[in-house]
């Protein structure tokens, strides 16, 4: 109660005016701002009053209202008996209400309503004369007590279900509605009787005490465990508190001209304008969120009651108008009468998100700008990838990581050459392995999706699948892949290779059979949404590609440039693999060297049609980065097979696999510490490079390459490649006679690189943020083994996010932070990009834009996400995200 | 030459004065600096001059010599002549001379030296007059221009050699001093026409031309490949130059009576206070240093030439108390006449140093603090570990990594099972892996010393091997350890099982057969010295100690408590590992509770012990750390047996093993991510630290637990475990009626960690750097696998020191400023110590004093080190290492 003296605690709404606004949301509740905004608009809304929300932290402090509270209320129930000509209590006129909670943030379904209080043995024949029926009255008595046994003394449900069923029985009637007055008035009884046994005491009859039981029954409904719950996942802060909405009752269950029901002021699902909702006559909203009947498309309220409908249709271009945005309606009809008893933000798909912002610019409701900061970015995934028809009837087998975005149906395939054999012959291929790995490239390629029983958000799978764009569920620990059987059991079933299984990367389930698919289309909404995006961010947005295919996607989604050109992958494909291995297993430097000639040419014209698909947008290459053994094969028999193919004794290639087997790979010899062993791998790509450049330069191409030296720890190792590197592009330049600006530049993946940035940045022109690594080498975490222990800090709530999702501020965001300090204060203009995964999530582009970075870069899926969420931050350093966001 | 102008640039010394000083060996590198202190005091020196280092870079750069410096050094020619009343280039009495170089920091062999200049055909005849000894004169021609030849001229030696061994075999003489003046004389010619012919210019007849000559040489080689090798591996800065020193020629080959030799004040093997070192009566310098002649124990001297002797003596004494320290001489006898040449401090064996320093202060010469300033920290590893008998002949195997210092002898055993039989039934056992995990466990105890083919300095086998103070030579690439074969091979040889090897885990060293060991002995002199430490010191020493032996063990070296008792070693011994095995293979918590309950007694067990050992000091307890995966058992056949043993299906085993293998064990799932999933081992551990606890101080013992939660990302990771921890004491002190205070900490071994302290700190009353695997995630280097690019790091300087050997302070030693600082921001009496590899580490020890921090913790065996190096960080702080060290 500290301080709160000064601020009403009861806040009135009725008859045109109201003591709160919108802007309240803090102290009213989203509900009761919504209420008193509407009554003060002129929208129908029974007349009522709301607590301020810091009440319900003060009673639960001390389970007692404060004498002041208990003050205004009684003072508000009469300023409503004087609106209504009713009376609390009354026997002739009883003045009837609804008791219902409602937090500054929504948290559906997590708290308590009560309806209809204010009825007891008075009252109700009140009700009977005042309405003239009877069992509309008796009806609404029985609800009450029924709820309120249920909300305010928490008894269980089904002995009260039983006794209806018993009447429903006895008078022979289905319907709840189509019991007569006297069964129902005998249930009234029954129903108080249990109350009493069950409490020890008599249900109240008085409406005082049943409104006081009310309110803090939605008091401490704040505190019940799912709410609680729901708090820590949504990131609520518990002293927010819940206000209390008591409302003059209106019925919808009065007669069949009478009516309750939901609506939408658009299509929720396609962003159509037309009012969307449904409805049920005779009615009390608990009848349709308890799903006894099914409601009817509100399309049909226009032929029932149309006079309604069209008052419907009205108030909501009203409220749309009034609140600039797609509204979600609660209304009862009584004797066709309307009423509004609820409006609020509509949630909405993503595609209807894009069409909803652009048609209300163009209908002059809200800016470009404004449309450009409501769109969750993420929203986007649904316009980029297939979804799976909403219709389908789906046969559920597990669910495991939501990897990769997008749905897809194919037959299983457990072998990534059979993988691409049986696509080649026309099938539609799921490749189900435990975990992938670099072998399996092809595979992936040729799969409409990837399902894999081990592995995290960022495994082999998750990562790859994300950067083609291609469905893929990681971690589905449940699924027991047996590739040598040919088949993977999964909660007792069994699915067998050639059988249908459909994928749903953006959920992570995964379904028994085909489904039925939605192709999505990008309409011209999405590029004008991102035109305007585009006009307010700062932070340029680039794209992870490492094939001419890639590279060419991500121009089209809109990449100015690519971030992350990794060369590895190139590797795997066609005749590289062979050259690669004989590379890697050959004794000397001068065998090494014949292998990698045969990589050059490969090398050089990959790096050319990159260069021309870019068209002089930066091209930053990544040197060879990952460990050699992923270029070699571990099982058996496939080495024995390898090695003939070589050439070479197997014991011989088994010891040189041997050699080569790191305890932690992710620590070992990688990144630039190969090309310091072996400085002719990286003289190779240089020149390929340099040699690329050159070609496309001469024939008036534009051309912008940067050089990425990986895994930098230490300046020395930066210098020493760098070195490399500047000397292949003198001798290229000069046999080609031909100069190409570049730049050479750092990953800065390691801890050790960003505390050192300021020596780092003394040679390096510019810094990219690997924050896949960085997050891995910062937590001590490996990505590929967190699976078994992750899911469960996040549960527990030890970490709020998966940091390989969400970038860690507080961790890998203090070193970047560190970095960008220390290597701006060596080098000003030392040009900060990211290209780990977080590129592409939202929260860390904004956090890279405050970083004050040039670039972020993604897969070319998710490049329009981050063109989206850069904008959104510009906008939110102008403080119009909040503005907009704050509106209801 | 910029801005020398103020400064002379020659210094003069002769007759009892001197242009320079001791402190002056910047200007005048250490060997002039020498002369001229010894000058000055009295000392009899030949007269000379010093060339000041500046002018080397100055003539590099130039490849010309400064008019000034010309101008300088024929005045200070002129000063000599008159001194020593010759000529330079006279035909009477001709002036000699030697040229060498002396930098300020000694690069002993490095650069070069001319004897005998300013001969040529008119002077030899002046010298032949003089000493009327024409075989001695012609003899010193001879040499002179050979050396000229070689040092000057840069002509291979081996033509002059052939030259020489001709006359040799013609006159029928064995030695070069018998060959007859006029053969000396006809090489002489011989020498002057190869040179000739080789030059195609004629031999410089002009004393003068030969001098400038001979300065130009010793200034160029400042910078042959070997120099520079030299100075970047002992840190040397390129701009430090070496000064020339021109000395007027005393002559050891003039006879019988004549002759040069090295000596120390003290024996720098065993510090015993007499002359020690070695002379050649009729020699110049070059005889000794090239041993054609073996020259004589210097004892011998004394029955030779007695007044020489004792004029040795007694200016050894006085060059002693002058600069109170051992010195290193270089001395010549003419005719009879003692001539000091140089004088240097003197290297010394680590039982030598302590010997002498504790000695000097009872002479009163230095003061304790000077002693301990004195004492490199590692030397004391000589007095603490067996080492090799120096008179041993010995059959090098390979080199490999010192990873464990001592000696020692014993057979080949592959097998750790073996090794603890054998060692039983009475045989020095070495125990030979190709790297060694925690099974190994029992072999190593049992074993004299452990030899590994793979891994680094903190490999499972160093570390262990530190740990106990046992010899261990790791990562040896070359052997390939053939288990099932029951040998080694290496280089091109076979060493069968039950064969004797010797292993030096000082060197690295492996030697084939039995070597002569030299055993400890802690002399009274190591205690004085530690004691005087001890008070100097601020910061505390603690041990690592996972056993009641290691307890005692630290105590008895002077630990001051435990900082790391590692819990999971306790689990390998005796009938706890099947027990551990039990509890990860079970199905549900309550299998795990009962494996556990079985666990409890014995960890409580060793906890008594361990609580009892240590009599009050802190024991900081680590909870259980590594991954599960370290317990079981990785060859088919062994998980077959164990699947027996424990009565479950092999498969299933398998299964569980599979599902506990890790891409990268390092970063998965261990330290508090254990305790996380499975809260009962925390709870059991607790357990089993308080009842100890309880017992031990029930019994009027004295007792303080810290216990330390390990791998820390997060507080909240903290809190949780550390909630269990304190309920767990809250039963087990109400169980017992006794409370015992104690402090609940963490690891700080992750950059995330480090990050956030400050929130850490808020919880946590203790922070331990386990800067082993702060280095690991800061560096992304896995120290398991580092090994295959980590020398070659160190070869190529990319690092300056294995940053698992010698802390990095530029990356792993920022986080801890940044953890230390955000700690102590949060909890100002934050207690805050090291118990990584580095906390035995001298440089590491002094980072972690000035760091503020309140101990370090190392093995055992490396407590009287850190305890001395301590104690040198605090004298550094107070400027008086800085001091000591200055002198020569």
């Amino acid at each position: 109660m500290s301080g709160s003296y000064a601020q009403p605690l009861v806040y009135f709404f009725g008859q045109g005016r109201a003591d709160g606004t919108a802007a309240m949301k803090e102290v009213l509740g989203g509900k009761g701002a919504g209420l008193a905004e509407m009554t003060t608009i002129g929208i129908p809304v029974p007349p009522g009053f709301t607590i301020a929300s810091s009440l319900c932290l003060t009673y639960l402090e001390s389970r007692q209202f404060p004498p002041r509270l208990r003050a205004e209320v009684e003072n508000s129930l009469h300023r409503l008996e004087a609106t209504t000509g009713k009376q609390f209590g009354g026997a002739d006129h009883p003045l009837l209400v609804s008791v219902r909670s409602g937090a500054a943030v929504s948290m559906p379904g997590m708290m308590e309503t009560i309806l209809n209080l204010g009825l007891n043995d008075t009252t109700v024949e009140g009700l009977t004369r005042q309405s003239g029926n009877p069992q509309f009255a008796w009806d609404s008595y029985r609800r009450f007590v029924q709820m309120y046994a249920s909300v305010v003394y928490d008894l269980p449900k089904r002995p009260f279900d039983d006794l209806l069923e018993a009447r429903k029985r006895k008078s022979g009637v289905e319907r709840d509605i189509d019991l007569p007055a006297e069964e129902l008035k005998a249930l009234v009884q029954e129903f108080k009787t249990l109350v009493r046994v069950e409490r020890g005491r008599p249900f109240p009859e008085l409406p005082l005490d049943q409104l006081w039981g009310a309110i803090a029954a939605v008091f401490e409904s704040w505190n019940t465990r799912r709410a609680i719950d729901y708090r820590r996942l949504h990131d609520i802060p518990d002293t927010m508190g819940t206000a209390v909405n008591v409302v003059t009752m209106v019925f919808g269950n009065i007669g069949e001209d009478s009516g309750t029901g939901v609506a939408f002021s658009r299509d929720p699902s396609t962003g159509e304008r037309r009012i969307y909702g449904e409805y049920l006559l005779n009615a009390q909203g608990e009848d349709v969120v308890a799903g006894i009947r099914n409601p009817e498309p509100i399309a049909r309220l226009k032929d029932t009651l149309p006079d309604a409908f069209n008052e419907l249709e009205r108030t909501a271009r009203l409220l749309e108008r009034h609140f600039r945005d797609v509204q979600d309606m609660e209304f009862t009809i009584e004797r066709g009468r309307l009423y509004m008893l609820q409006t609020r933000r509509g949630q909405r798909s993503g595609h209807a998100a894009v069409r909803v912002a652009c048609e209300m610019v163009d209908e002059g409701l809200i800016t470009e700008e404004e449309a450009v900061a409501r769109i969750p970015p993420n929203d986007l995934n649904q316009l980029l990838h297939p979804t799976i028809d909403p219709d389908s009837k789906l046969d559920l087998l597990t669910t495991g990581l939501p990897a990769s975005p997008g749905a897809a149906s194919g037959i299983v395939v457990f072998d990534a050459d059979l993988a691409e054999a049986q696509a080649k012959a026309g099938d539609a291929v799921i490749l189900v392995r435990r975990e992938t790995s670099p072998e399996d490239f092809h595979g992936m390629v040729a799969a409409r999706a990837v399902l894999t029983a081990r592995g995290g958000m960022t495994s082999h799978a998750a990562v790859v699948a994300r950067g083609m764009g291609k469905p893929c569920v990681a971690g589905a620990q449940e699924l027991e892949v047996d590739e040598h059987l040919g088949h993977v059991r999964v909660n007792g079933r069994r699915i067998a290779a050639g059988e249908w299984i459909t994928v749903d990367g953006a959920t992570g389930r995964v379904y028994a059979g085909r489904a039925a698919l939605k192709t999505p289309e990008l309409s011209g909404n999405f590029t004008r949404l991102l035109g305007w995006a585009d006009r307010l961010r700062h932070l340029r947005v680039r794209c992870n590609a490492d094939t001419p295919a890639d590279a060419h996607r991500g121009r089209d989604f809109g990449a100015e440039g690519i971030g992350l050109c990794r060369t590895e992958h190139m590797f795997f494909e066609g005749g590289r693999l062979e050259a690669m291995r004989e590379m890697i297993v050959a004794r000397d430097t001068e065998g090494r060297k014949r292998a990698l000639a045969k990589l050059l040419p490969m090398q050089r014209a990959d790096f050319e049609a990159i260069f021309r698909a870019m068209d002089g947008h930066p091209v930053c290459i990544r040197l060879l980065d990952p460990p050699l053994h992923e270029f070699l094969p571990k099982e058996p028999a496939e080495i024995d097979a390898l090695a003939g193919e070589m050439k070479i004794e197997p014991a011989e290639l088994r010891r040189i696999i041997d050699g080569l087997t790191e305890v932690n790979p992710m620590l070992g010899l990688r990144g630039c510490r190969l090309g310091i062993l072996y400085p002719e791998i990286t003289a190779m790509q240089a020149r390929a490079i340099f040699e690329a450049a050159c070609t496309v330069a001469s024939r008036q191409g534009r051309v912008m390459p940067e050089v990425m030296i990986p895994l930098t720890s230490n300046v020395i190792e930066f210098r020493k490649q760098a070195l490399i590197v500047r000397q292949v592009s003198s001798e290229v330049f000069g046999e080609r006679q031909i100069t190409v600006p570049f730049t050479l530049g750092t990953m800065i993946e390691l801890p050790r690189a960003a505390l050192t940035a300021d020596e780092i940045a003394r040679e390096a022109q510019f810094f990219s943020f690997g924050t896949n690594d960085l997050t891995q080498t910062t937590w001590g975490l490996s990505r590929d083994d967190a699976g078994r222990f992750l899911p469960l800090y996040l549960e527990q709530n030890i970490i709020d996010d998966d940091p390989f999702q969400v970038l860690d501020r507080a961790g890998v965001g203090k070193l970047m932070t560190i970095a960008c300090e220390l290597g701006r204060g060596t080098r000003p203009d030392l040009k900060l990009g990211i290209c780990g995964e977080h590129g592409g999530e939202p929260a860390s582009v904004a956090f890279c834009d405050q970083l004050g970075m040039n670039y972020v870069s993604c897969s070319p899926f998710r490049v329009p996400i981050a063109r989206l969420a850069a904008a959104q931050s510009a906008l939110a350093e102008r403080g119009t995200m909040d503005r907009t966001r704050a509106t209801v």
